[in-house]
């Protein structure tokens, strides 16, 4: 997928400008996180680094700087939604049993539950206090659009968690439609990127235009993640993307390319894929099973083609922004979404 | 206790002038939880109401009047201090594994863990959204204090998340001296104490001494609040408090009695104490044995003294604040902290 002119700057690769936002985000991550004696501070430590993609941080600062205001500023921010982002994984994990996450030891099952719940419930409310540094330190942002960016991340917060509580009443529920899986994905992964978006935009001064256009980007970023997401487990290797092939059909998730395949399949197959998925099978053989019928209902390509069309949709939406490095950086995030094997 | 006369009004039952605070909080409550079909939400509402003793948000309301600053304008702020509290007691829940909670099913045992996880985050994280209203509505705070209470809130937060990690750590260590006993109580209860009597100080436009003093009413409140918790199973009904009193016993807490009494009883005491808090009696017999040994070794009176002491000195601090019904309210609190039944 190419983004559409407008959007794009004459670099050759867009995402290699972010590097230095990139730099900026992990050095102030580990500045912040010493390795340190208390046990909730190491359990955070652990959770958070070796730090993931960092992909909301990062779209938090291009925002900031799409809309004219980025920059050391809005690092607190950008930080304090991967706080949020983290914390929500810990407790993912916790709620799912899911043993491996980037490639090692979940929190829960490194630490327990107990632990892997306080330090879960400590990054997220960390993360208020983290964004409001942004009002003193590093430039002072106004404390109104500060107070603004807290009610945007609160509110995101309650979306995700709404999100999680969906999906698990959407577990083994085959015939939920997709209608209910975009709300869910809109919710669970939809909130926080919309949330870094449109927290940026406001926290760099953006304009109400340029706030909405961001967030609408996000919306569509969002639902293209999500579904290639949902792809990995049938594309890519599970020591790549860092966790269990397995995880989503042990969990009897309804995944974006096995609710196609079921709208897709004749009868058979989705008998066959709801046996699959009802826990008759052992998982890898489940997981075998799953991955044929989504390859001959033509339903993987399908998810793909749809998650493709969504990352377009958002690098369209950038077209009501100035053209610049950031947004050159935003559509090639949107590019990537779709592209990543983990 | 009678609280030193500089903080009493001439009421003649200073808590019943909580009365209208009380009845504003609890409408609020319920206008803003009505029953409703999402699944997260009725959760939420279930574990709010009915309501619990309100004491938090009391606090807040009462810490901003004390300054000149109170009424509809806090109750948000107010509100929000309950919502960040009943979260961590829905996780707390999850983590003991306790099945009750104010004498009906605990949020973990009627709706199992991962509802209770989710919903525990969303009261968290939306209690900031709640603060910010407070900013526009009724009233409208200047930005300013209320993202310096935003910032209030978010350490207190992180500051239970460490008192709650450190009590794990606690767990089953009858030696652990009772310094770390009062650190881990100053994080774990008078976290939130201190929050809410020096957020409704800041909201309420208090000087800095006025904060300092009410933050210090707090501190000692909430020891005084956490030593007399600590004694409700011996001193207590079980309907009357509405949770189990095996559940310090079951979790092997080394709560204040018991470290007093680990410290006055002789080398036999010891001994019998650390038997029955290490799982070597049924949970009913353990009780009974650790009853018997705090009243034999004078360990359930001295810890009644202590807890009444530190009520006193809360008490005392409000001497720094202008007499009106809000310090008398404050002074009640104090008092009842170290005489309630539950």
């Amino acid at each position: 997928m190419t983004p559409p002119d407008v959007a794009v700057t004459d670099v050759a690769d867009p995402l290699a400008e972010a590097a230095p936002t990139m730099e900026l985000l992990l050095r102030e991550l580990d500045r912040r996180w010493p390795p340190e004696a208390e046990r909730l501070h190491r359990i955070s430590r652990y959770a958070l680094l070796p730090a993931g993609k960092l992909l909301r941080p990062l779209l938090l600062m291009e925002s900031a700087e799409a809309v004219g205001g980025g920059g050391p500023a809005v690092v607190p921010a950008a930080l304090s939604v991967e706080y949020l982002h983290v914390g929500s994984l810990v407790h993912d994990d916790v709620i799912d049993g899911d043993a491996m996450r980037r490639g090692r030891p979940s929190v829960v099952a490194r630490y327990g539950t107990a632990d892997a719940i306080v330090t879960g419930d400590a990054l997220m409310l960390g993360m208020f206090g983290v964004l409001t540094d942004g009002a003193e330190e590093a430039g002072g942002l106004p404390p109104g659009r500060v107070l603004a960016a807290v009610r945007v991340f609160a509110r995101a917060g309650v979306d995700l968690c709404r999100g999680q509580a969906m999906e698990g009443e959407l577990r083994g529920d085959l015939g939920c439609g997709l209608d209910r899986y975009l709300t869910m994905s809109s919710l669970k992964t939809g909130a926080l990127f919309r949330a870094a978006c449109r927290g940026g935009a406001i926290l760099g001064g953006g304009t109400p235009a340029q706030q909405h256009a961001l967030t609408a980007y996000a919306e569509h970023l969002g639902l293209a993640f999500q579904m290639h997401d949902d792809l990995l487990p049938y594309t890519s290797d599970p020591r790549t993307t860092g966790k269990s092939a397995l995880s989503d059909i042990v969990a009897a998730r309804p995944t974006f390319p096995v609710l196609l395949c079921h709208a897709m399949a004749g009868a058979r197959g989705r008998a066959r894929l709801e046996a699959a998925l009802g826990g008759a099978l052992p998982a890898a053989d489940a997981l075998r099973t799953v991955h044929e019928l989504l390859e001959t209902t033509g339903a993987l390509d399908a998810a793909r083609d749809q998650a493709t069309a969504q990352a377009g949709r958002a690098t369209s939406c950038l077209a009501e922004l100035p053209r610049s490095r950031a947004t050159a950086v935003l559509a090639a995030v949107a590019d990537l979404s779709v592209s990543r094997d983990r």
